[in-house]
């Protein structure tokens, strides 16, 4: 590593088939305009080139061998780590041939983030089902980071924009399964990891927690479900004998409202769309995806692989330009602390 | 009624311990400003003057026999239709001596706009719990104005601001009980009452709707959930059939962005916070709640008696101007229909 520079960010490949590469591409050449945190990309230069040469983007790139040949590198050409695919990709047809390039540019990435040789870990979307014939056996990217993390317990999600963060409890099932798989634990657990992160990576000093309800007005004493009485009152009394700053369970559905939202730190959702409405009512195309409870700094776009568009040239950087920015904003965080 | 002039609304007088009569005379004086239409207030003379004569605010009554003296004082005096309340209230303490008074504001209302002597009912918040006592025996507002309106269905509710409309199917109770409780029937229902409502009284020659999901991402094809599939397609199947424009179930999470809200003129929501959550968002204060299936024109504000800032003279009239500027709205769209 070069003297004075800090490592630079691993972004990786994802999906070769969808629209990462592209917005890669984009926000290298945006970086001007946009105060990016250098960044290396980690994939096959062959599908990068390629990509430039068809929609004429002066995007010249690096090949390096390590990530501070990277960060050196990043003012003047896009530095890629090479790994090859197997095959061409089409767009919008992810190949099973390509799997294993793809599942090793995200073990590749935490094996540098983890060694200190890049300072966060960017994500660029993947398509589960063209993994699933490969090693990969995980319910999404987040729990395969946890694993190649060695963590036992699952890792926590939040999303941001710039005037709220967010923290879904339960994510990927029905509403009825979130109804029965709910805890008064789980809260505990994603609440007190939560408030780690805002402190060590967010800077915040005493961050100030809101847990929402489950039903509508919080429950109103009853009235309209005992799930607050029973799940959340619990544990934001456990949190707070903690020392731990918290309010709720808040009325749903007007915590999120400019006045409130603004009065803490983040949200703390009881299911997947208590969280994802309000962030994206807001602001749809900058919101980040933050993984918390990881050892290293995890962002990525919060979008997919956007198959629809891919290789159109239409794609939108803007959230993989916002998730770099925030990566690195967490990594001087934690350096600081 | 005088030649020319359209009928006034009618503003109930609502809770008189709280919030109502002060935005109602805060509004009045905002007349000049906000291009208001004429409005009668129907209550007690008395506790305005004595409000207005508190926080001096110059705010001259004109107690009239009937809505068309009331339109012809508004630009001169807030005109009041007398009903005398039983004891002065006190702010915050809802009085049962005064239960009478406040049905009777709201009976009265109905009765004017029936006759088409009001063009539109506005109602101030009541404090049901302080009702209870006397003839009231209904869940809420709405389910009065469906009775003393004849209907043999619920009414519909809406939520309205700016930029976006939506209508919770399920409402007022757990989210439990929101899934047990959804049917086909009622999506069909209410949404085919949205679509007469939004042709006649929003002037929306061919009104495009929005069905949400109800698990996260519309259960991705029965992976998070089948009530998509069991319930909520088979609603859509059948409106699209009628040849209503309909589209759905949409994923919950990104049909409230603003690149999409923009597209459809209302989302019928499946329960209680997937409507609220996104419009309390987007716009706390001036959200304003339009009850569709009655025979006539009713408004509110989107807001309680607000019993916390009673009597502070610091309420805020946005939501109940914006309450009197759509029920004048409508009225227009249904005369010109």
């Amino acid at each position: 590593m070069m003297a004075g520079r800090a490592p630079p960010l691993a972004l990786t490949m994802g999906e070769p088939a969808g629209i990462g590469p592209e917005i890669a591409l984009k926000t290298w050449l945006a970086r001007d305009t946009q105060d990016l945190p250098p960044f290396v990309f980690l994939g096959d230069p062959a599908l990068l080139a390629a990509l430039a040469k068809r929609h004429r983007w002066r995007a010249p790139l690096a090949v390096v061998e390590d990530m501070a040949a990277g960060a050196a590198a990043f003012a003047e050409a896009l530095p890629v780590l090479p790994l090859p695919l197997a095959v061409p990709p089409e767009h919008a047809r992810p190949d099973a041939r390509n799997a294993a390039t793809v599942i090793a540019a995200i073990e590749r990435g935490v094996a540098l983030v983890r060694a200190g040789a890049a300072r966060g870990l960017v994500t660029n979307p993947i398509h589960k089902a063209a993994l699933y014939g490969a090693s990969f056996t995980w319910p999404g990217h987040t729990e395969f980071l946890g694993h190649l993390d060695g963590l036992a317990e699952a890792p926590v999600m939040m999303l941001a924009c710039p005037d709220l963060r967010v923290v879904p409890v339960t994510i990927h099932m029905s509403l009825r399964r979130a109804l029965d798989t709910l805890s008064t634990a789980e809260i505990l657990r994603q609440t007190r990891v939560v408030h780690a992160a805002l402190i060590r990576d967010f800077g915040i000093a005493r961050p100030y927690l809101a847990v929402a309800g489950l039903n509508p007005h919080a429950g109103e004493d009853g009235a309209m479900g005992s799930e607050e009485a029973s799940l959340i009152r619990p544990a934001v009394a456990a949190l707070a004998a903690e020392g731990l700053a918290v309010a709720g369970p808040l009325p749903p559905d007007t915590m999120f409202a400019a006045h409130v939202r603004t009065t803490y730190d983040a949200a703390i959702c009881m299911y997947h769309d208590q969280a994802l409405i309000p962030i994206k009512t807001l602001d749809f195309a900058g919101g980040t995806n933050i993984t918390l409870g990881l050892s290293f700094i995890r962002t990525s776009p919060d979008h997919g692989t956007a198959f629809d568009i891919a290789g159109t040239g239409t794609a939108d950087p803007s959230s993989l330009i916002a998730a770099l920015r925030q990566a690195a904003a967490m990594a001087e965080h934690r350096a600081a602390a």
